[in-house]
């Protein structure tokens, strides 16, 4: 695919537009003419053909590649062990550069001003190369500069929920990049394409399959293998090595053995055999990701085995190889009574998994999602985090919008996850900070990093949303940085997605930091979730979940809402913290409002910290909620003439389309409350 | 397929298992060894094979088929101009016979006992044969006997809902057994066996797919025709004319024209073609159905013409040819707010159509649903009925049990109907009953009839739930003949069932009666129906469609509950009925319990002439609907060693789900309210 007929929508944050500035573009011209940068390994050549489309796009001009830097070569792209650096770089300097990290450098040789970038691996200058091509997209000055950026988490990590007849679990943008009619599709150049976007924001692992392993996606590890192998062949070209969900099942299902008991000698040797005939295909093979014992997939607990020992025997096959062993925390009971008041959704991944805590071998990985429950626009976060100090753990995170508007609302999650990562677990004392954790660095572990599950298609803008383009590049931005801050990341996603027109900064940062908030005001109130269809998870339905059996109820009724998850009179949830966050979560006085409901049943009338009562605060935040949709749509509006047709107008018609569907949102869950509280509006608004 | 490897529960009322009681077969085998039946039409054959299956399975003797009547004969099938009747049979009883009825009587001649059944056609023949089966299955005895026996209804009509890939909408028995993968099944023997069964039940018509006209069911008027003469060789040995639903917009998906406007002499042109290739193939082709103008089919609407327009054009190229035009009346606006309580989708039907009246060509009829709104378990007449003099009316009834159990509930439906057939309009004064209006008789018109969404498929018992068949049993019976009673309707079927031990009839037959009731009690309340999960509508959900577009709204909050529909303060449906049932319906005091909800808002505590309050009404309801499904289980059970064991587990397995899915309808309508009214159960029994 030509790049250059490429639309802006497709290309995302590389769409390295010409500099508008003409001082600056001249500027970047003078500098940018010749480049040197070494090497011819797959990573070098992926950063060297980025550099060159980076430059041509940005400046225009077409440099001139260097074997050797010369006299007037401003850009060089070296590996840190290279004599050109002797003289020019400390040996202090270098050694804080870390495996995948990177250094850019201003320096002078002989008068001339250069820039430098460096780092240990093939990785690190692709990384290097991608910042430095941010750089320039932000029009940054480029004297005197001195970066050193290492990555925090060792596995920069994104799942794919695609399986093989195209479809996407909870995909909003399309079909799957990567399969159709159990092939793979045939435009290759699009996943080239998305290697280079993973890459750009610093991803280096992937799962290319839904860990929902369905007959087809079984095979993957047998007879059709050989889509492995090519895709991880596009992928290690950017550093990213490939994963696969699989089937605990499969020495059943294929290798036609009576059983999967993990204790088993027979299964054990056939994983073995299949293990090593991944890794004669794929020898940088990441290894596997593993939904077991969960919504009906199967599991260790069929053979009476626990979690480790099904973790376990996996991760043996894969040890030799350097392959890793990720196992989902996500188990729960799905087959609740709902009049079952005791049995409690949010307690069971840690039920279930902090007693095996040090049972789990050194390369295997627990991942976690965010909150005890899944995905909710709000929920506190996982117990589990620091609960297991001799276990590497991973942070799940939820980048396709499930249940935060399926991309057709507008609803940037970074400022979400943000709190998620600053968030004190309290471990190890004050500062025991998620990021901390599954970075490794609060319990010095092995492994650690964030898994995000991903939120693109076959749509031209690969997430429906145009805007939804920010959730990815906010999760890959902080899986490299937790400490980055959400203006940051934001200020940067605008500038190098639509330019550096202050306006269209300041006005889709505004819109992307207040969405959250603004999508979580006209659905479901204070912490306590769900309230959505079934199956599908879109629009408003407040007895959706109430009467099901997936664990996951508000308990309204005339006098109140709520779930009651303290120690001293419901489920006991709130014990599962360290003290600190379990003495705040008990009690109705400190339990933060809009967490309210989700640890407490509350009469209707219970007055907030904020002053409203509980019913107020519903109405008032639903019509609030759909005030400030309407502003959202308006500020884009002011910016028709600032951004181009297409983009404009796919996001103008979602916002449009937001409006109306927060109305619904707005009048669905104030008629349910108002009919079934029975207490007035106090601003006499219109309520069904 | 061998008939005698067949299992009870496939040949469903056409065992024709061996007489049990040895006198009787005795003296069944004596009359029976010789049999004439003379003709060789198609019709004829049938009726002659299956008089021999009938009487080989009933007696086990291998009856003598003679030409011409012998002096020891004793059956005699003859059409009514055979000069054999002429001394033995006046002129006047032959007269009373009608075009496909038939006369069974016993003669004597030369002091011989004989049994004469005659008819004017060849259909009416089949009919008698059939109903002679009948007798001896239910052991009758053959002396003085003089049945004529006319179907009340000139036209009795299934209605299949099948798509050619095989799904059938609203299907609860497997796949369809006419096709798969957008070809005929190769399972003709199974389609032989259907005819067999729909005209044992005086079946005479049947629109072979689905209404909801898709892309490839568009093709069956086109490339596909050969399909539908296939079947309609089937079908027409039977007696049965086979009918198509019909895409209206055909002439722009089949013929390219760039309109479907069916004042659009191009498209009246194409539509000619069109039907003269059919009947070119199929010259006893019946006509089409159609559904214009809803939920998205497309119709008359677009083209800003009426729904009379529409079926006028298609009616007129179908005269020539014999051929009837049958128009649904299911056309309301399913895109409603439900905010706004000023739309009414019960009045639409009689809105659109009444002001119709006179203008549609005599070989259209309109087909209408029993009720204003959708085969719930409980709904008023549709005021249709009744108010369309000069214009032919079908009974539109659903056979398949939709919103009444799915086949895995027992609901026998019979009673329902009948209290539709029996249903005064007052269209003429008292007595002018809806039975009336369909027949054509209230108002003479020329045709009339009942149409049945059918409910089999191809699992092995055809109907999911074996006394699901009763359904299938009862719903051609009253075609037949309305005038029969439910009682008399399910004695017949229980004993040609399950056979004729007075134990198993009168057990089966109390279940079956019931049934509707018991499914009632523990569903939604006083005729305001939904309460189901959307779409599959399946299991309760009483907000399911109250915040949806389909016109479908209970409207309770704290207070109360019902729809007001009353003239006087509501939507003014109740003033589309007749004087006598407008006054009945649009007061409070006069509306019949079972309806209050339907036409009223009233609240929770407002008291029932059963002198309960409503909502002590909904839980006791609810509590007995459980019970009774309790006792329906137990019932069955006491029959284990009275049926056969494939018949009797299936059936058991049904009424066991059957007990637990009613505890979930009663706990959930129950906690609905109770969290909602806050009112408490007198009873202090268990709600949630």
């Amino acid at each position: 695919m030509n790049r250059r007929n490429q639309s802006n929508d497709y290309q995302c944050w590389l769409g390295y537009n010409k500099i508008q500035e003409q001082e600056l573009l001249k500027y970047y011209r003078e500098l940018l003419r010749t480049i040197v940068i070494t090497g011819d390994t797959p990573v070098i050549k992926s950063a060297r053909e980025e550099l060159i489309k980076g430059i041509e796009g940005l400046t225009g001009i077409d440099p001139m590649i260097a074997d050797a830097p010369e006299e007037k070569t401003f850009l060089i792209v070296v590996k840190s062990g290279n004599p050109y650096l002797d003289n020019l770089i400390s040996k202090d300097i270098l050694a804080k550069i870390n495996e995948e990290g990177f250094l850019i450098k201003s320096v002078k040789r002989n008068g001339q001003q250069k820039i430098i970038i460096t780092g240990k691996s093939d990785q690190g200058l692709l990384y290097g190369v991608f910042s430095f091509l941010r750089m320039i997209q932000m029009e940054k000055e480029l004297d005197d500069i001195e970066i050193i950026n290492n990555p925090v988490n060792s596995l920069r990590f994104i799942n794919h929920w695609d399986n093989l007849d195209g479809s996407i679990e909870r995909g909003y943008a399309g079909k799957s990049i990567f399969y159709n009619n159990n092939q793979l599709t045939d435009n290759l150049d699009r996943i080239i394409d998305y290697a280079r976007l993973l890459a750009s924001i610093g991803i280096n692992s992937i799962v290319i399959n839904n860990v929902n392993v369905h007959r087809e996606e079984t095979k993957l590890i047998d007879d059709k293998l050989d889509m492995v192998k090519k895709l991880a062949d596009i992928f290690r070209n950017y550093g990213i090595k490939t994963f696969l969900s699989i089937n605990f099942a499969s020495p059943i299902e294929l290798g036609g053995l009576s059983t999967a008991d993990p204790l088993n000698s027979e299964v054990r040797k056939w994983w073995g055999y299949k293990v090593e005939d991944i890794y004669a295909e794929i020898p940088d093979f990441g290894g596997f990701l593993v939904k077991a014992d969960s919504e009906h997939r199967p599991g260790p607990f069929t053979y009476k085995r626990n979690h480790a020992e099904g973790a376990n025997m996996l991760a043996e096959e894969l040890k030799p190889f350097g392959g890793i062993l990720i196992w989902r925390c996500f188990v729960y009971n799905c087959q609740q009574d709902w009049r079952d008041y005791q049995t409690d959704r949010a307690r069971a991944a840690y039920d279930n998994f902090k007693p095996l805590d040090g049972e789990f071998l050194e390369n295997v990985i627990l991942q976690v999602k965010n909150g005890p429950l899944d995905f909710q626009v709000r929920e506190p976060v996982s117990p589990l985090f620091g609960a297991m100090g001799a276990t590497n753990q991973f942070l799940e995170l939820q980048i396709t919008q499930e249940y935060t508007g399926q991309q057709r609302h507008l609803c940037y999650l970074v400022p979400q996850w943000k709190e998620v990562l600053d968030f004190d677990t309290y471990a190890r004392g004050k500062g025991s900070t998620v990021k901390k954790v599954i970075a490794g660095s609060l319990f010095s572990q092995l492994y650690g990093g964030i898994a995000g599950v991903v939120n693109i298609g076959d749509d031209d803008n690969w997430t429906g949303h145009t805007l939804a383009q920010s959730n990815l590049y906010g999760f890959g931005r902080l899986t490299w940085n937790p400490d980055l801050s959400s203006g940051e990341i934001t200020d940067e996603w605008v500038r190098l997605t639509f330019g550096n027109d202050p306006v269209v900064v300041e006005t889709i940062s505004q819109m992307l930091l207040d969405s959250w908030e603004i999508y979580e005001n006209y659905t479901s109130p204070l912490g306590i979730g769900w309230m959505v269809n079934p199956n599908h998870h879109y629009g408003p339905n407040v007895d959706g979940y109430e009467y099901s059996r997936w664990g996951t109820y508000h308990r309204a009724d005339h006098f109140g809402i709520g779930v009651d998850r303290s120690v001293k009179t419901g489920t006991a949830y709130a014990g599962q913290y360290f003290e600190e966050n379990a003495i705040r979560y008990e009690s109705i006085e400190f339990c933060p409002d809009e967490l309210l409901l989700f640890f407490h049943h509350v009469p209707y009338i219970h007055q907030l910290k904020s002053g409203k009562t509980v019913i107020q605060h519903i109405y008032d935040s639903h019509f609030t909620g759909v005030e400030q949709a309407i502003v959202l749509k308006k500020k884009w509006e002011g910016l028709k003439d600032k951004i181009d047709e297409k983009r404009y107008s796919n996001i103008l018609a979602r916002l449009s389309e937001q409006v109306e569907h927060a109305k619904e949102w707005r009048d669905v869950i104030n008629s349910y409350f108002y009919r079934k509280a029975s207490i007035p509006d106090e601003l006499d608004r219109k309520i069904y």
